[in-house]
């Protein structure tokens, strides 16, 4: 079960940092788990983490290290020698460790890299340091169970035991050719069901799924969903294994999918969060409200040409806000449904049957929001009964723009190669308000005359 | 590799089908992914989907049933007698199995339970319908490889061989006593590298980490990947092993609860996606824009309070859109960073610290905003010095309120126990237009007195 960290169990932490008492810091913490270590360390000040993680086993360390925010690890790896980092990184599996190098400065790198004991391990990581972050070659862990298809059982099993001992979880044993090349896999539970004396190539599984290095990872986490993969080996140009993702690392990829969607329909166009700094902040907010105060000077434009109407229909700029508002919401409800069938691949049927559906919601929708909207505007508001069926009439025909715009945009960002997510949000509700704005005007001419 | 449905490939399908061409269509898909196979059948009409169903092989047909679209899979359910659906729920997992029977109108659900062959299958099913599908019971299966405490590792070895032909993927071996109380783990990789003659009780690991049935999902999900397991054990009130929940069953979870984040951010209250009926998506979209609508009525109303400005200062119902569009912004990127922070439970720090924090974010933001309004109003929009710096200065003003209330508003709702994530979206947006035009309308009346 998991341990809950109180305000109280902090505070007698940093008590005993104050108080330099570290055989009572580390019989405290001696039974928490490292995520609840790394927890514990960033609620504290960074000097008082940087004392905490000098006196605690080094066995405990690398782990927390990797779990720790990116800004606070920065911190603790500033106040380590190059020599201690490599101490730290010798204990962390390869994909980890390369990881945590990517993040130091130049300079240190190459150091902590000499520093590095086990030459295997330490070309290993280099290894992985070349691969974009993005791909599988950048997920992936060097780390892994392979066996010839020329072995037999027994010798197969004798290997393994071997090279379990480098691997935190053995998930599928693949087999390779002898240049290495992926030939299909074993599963552990036909080892464990196998008499011993078979040969590998009688019972090897000749059809496993792979990616390429260069996969990019999204695709790969969609893969392994799709097909329920708890591992999946990686192969470089010449179908050479060289690496293996497994699903707690793909994990990672889709939360973050599904969170930068979420974030650029909220007007945030890099992946931040609460904790990072001001500057970060506003280099992922401000580019969006710029270009929402560009969108807002065209509507102040529209609506002074308009500006005939002041005259005997001022009401009409009364629900401006109103008909801005529903064209806003209603576009940015029909680009995140379009945006999350895109992300998940489940959009079916022809673009003029998705047309039809969207028209028949909204119209759907429209015609009940209208009815609200005259029954409210005359009786809860009292304007006059011409004012309510123009403005309603309006609200129909924004909506059911609104929602094409919103269904359309996204599908076509998509089919050009570009992000669709970059479509919810302030660029969704900015143009819903310019075209809600404009339609809403024109129809009021039109039906009000001025 | 992965397979990619072409366009020609579905028709080529849909051709075979229409000439009843059971043997072409049989060698076609040979070799197709159950994956790709329900991806093929969502592309089809329902009754070419029926008719591909009965022809495939009854292996593969209980995976696809499990992979596709809850409506497509209704359709076909309904055209299987209870002795056919319970031939395919044999062939699946207890959880699997027992998430299909629970989508069963409930006399069926009965008749597909009393065809059900394997009794002690049959028996782990109904256990399993009793729990939450909320819950860890709900997600759980009772597949699992467990051994005694008592035995030693030989005796281990061989029931662990009968017991792993009914698991698809062994994970951990779990330790009981001679109740089934859940004692330990023993790990493959240690069982695979110590001699079998080894008593288990020497061995095993007596830490485990573990959650309870009545466990909410979304914390089962939360402790997974805090602690990065693979596989949690769920025991019942008594401490008894009933079940076991894999990463992959939890991955769903983990992307459900980001979506669900991001559509209520859209103003959509339920889970639907594009393809679900029209009435569904209604439900789910109406109730959040009669919201706005009647939040509108309130700005309307307003701004007939603000009706005397309209003699010397009509310019100001100009900006209102604007105004209205930047708090709603504004509020919606402070609510979104503050409810990801709360699902990630990765916010730290005061509350103090976050309002200094936040206002500062925001001042930085809206000082360069109202420098571009300043310029922009004068230069592109020409307007006079007088309105364009009352109009900056309530930009400021109300953006920083803003911004309070994005972040404020789903902080409270998470201490009283409500969905911070409601707080996002039309309502963060309805509340600011209407405190927008508020404070706006108001600071312009002191500004310029009307």
């Amino acid at each position: 079960m998991e341990f809950k960290i109180s305000r109280d169990f902090i505070a007698q932490v940093e008590q005993y940092i104050e108080e330099n008492n570290e055989v009572q810091l580390q019989a405290l913490l001696k039974d928490i788990h490292y995520a609840d270590i790394a927890e514990i360390m960033e609620e504290l000040d960074s000097s008082d983490a940087s004392y905490l993680f000098h006196i605690l086993d080094s066995e405990k360390t690398a782990e927390i290290l990797l779990e720790l925010d990116e800004e606070i690890r920065e911190k603790i790896l500033k106040n380590l020698s190059a020599k201690e980092i490599a101490e730290e990184l010798d204990e962390l599996s390869t994909d980890d460790a390369a990881d945590i190098i990517a993040e130091l400065p130049e300079d240190k790198k190459e150091e902590v890299i000499q520093e590095l004991v086990d030459a295997e391990h330490a070309r290993d990581i280099v290894d992985l340091l070349r691969y974009d972050e993005d791909t599988a070659g950048g997920l992936m862990a060097k780390e892994l169970v392979k066996v010839n298809e020329n072995w037999n059982v027994l010798t197969c099993v004798k290997e393994m035991r071997i090279q379990a001992e480098n691997v935190q979880r053995v998930h599928s044993i693949y087999v390779v050719d002898d240049d290495n090349r992926l030939k299909g896999r074993l599963s552990l539970k036909d080892l464990l069901t196998t008499s011993t004396k078979t040969p590998i190539s009688e019972i090897y599984i000749k059809k496993v799924d792979f990616v390429k290095v260069n996969t990019p990872d999204v695709e790969v986490a969609r893969i392994m969903q799709k097909y329920d993969l708890e591992a999946i080996p990686v192969v470089d140009e010449l179908g050479r294994l060289v690496g293996r993702i497994t699903i707690d690392d793909v994990v990672d990829v889709i939360k973050e999918e599904a969170e930068k969607d979420y974030q650029l329909a909220a007007g945030i166009s890099q992946d931040v969060e609460a904790d990072d700094s001001i500057l970060d902040l506003t280099r992922a907010r401000l580019p969006w409200l710029v270009l929402a105060l560009f969108g807002g000077f065209i509507s102040v434009s529209l609506l002074e040409s308009f500006n005939a109407a002041m005259k005997h229909h001022k009401e009409l700029f009364f629900f401006t806000p109103l008909i801005a508002a529903m064209a806003g919401n209603v576009g940015v409800q029909s680009s995140a449904i379009i945006v999350q069938g895109l992300a998940n691949n489940s959009l079916s049927g022809s673009l003029w049957r998705r047309l039809i559906k969207e028209v028949s919601l909204t119209l759907l929708n429209g015609s009940i929001l209208a009815i609200l909207l005259v029954l409210g505007s005359h009786f809860l508001l009292g304007e006059g009964f011409n004012l309510a069926l123009t403005v309603s009439i309006s609200l129909i025909s924004v909506i059911v723009i609104a929602s094409l715009i919103g269904t359309f945009i996204p599908i076509l960002l998509d089919k050009i190669g570009i992000d669709p997510a970059l479509a919810t949000g302030p660029f969704i509700t900015t143009s819903n308000d310019i075209f809600g704005i404009l339609i809403y005007f024109s129809i009021a001419k039109v039906m009000l005359g001025f």
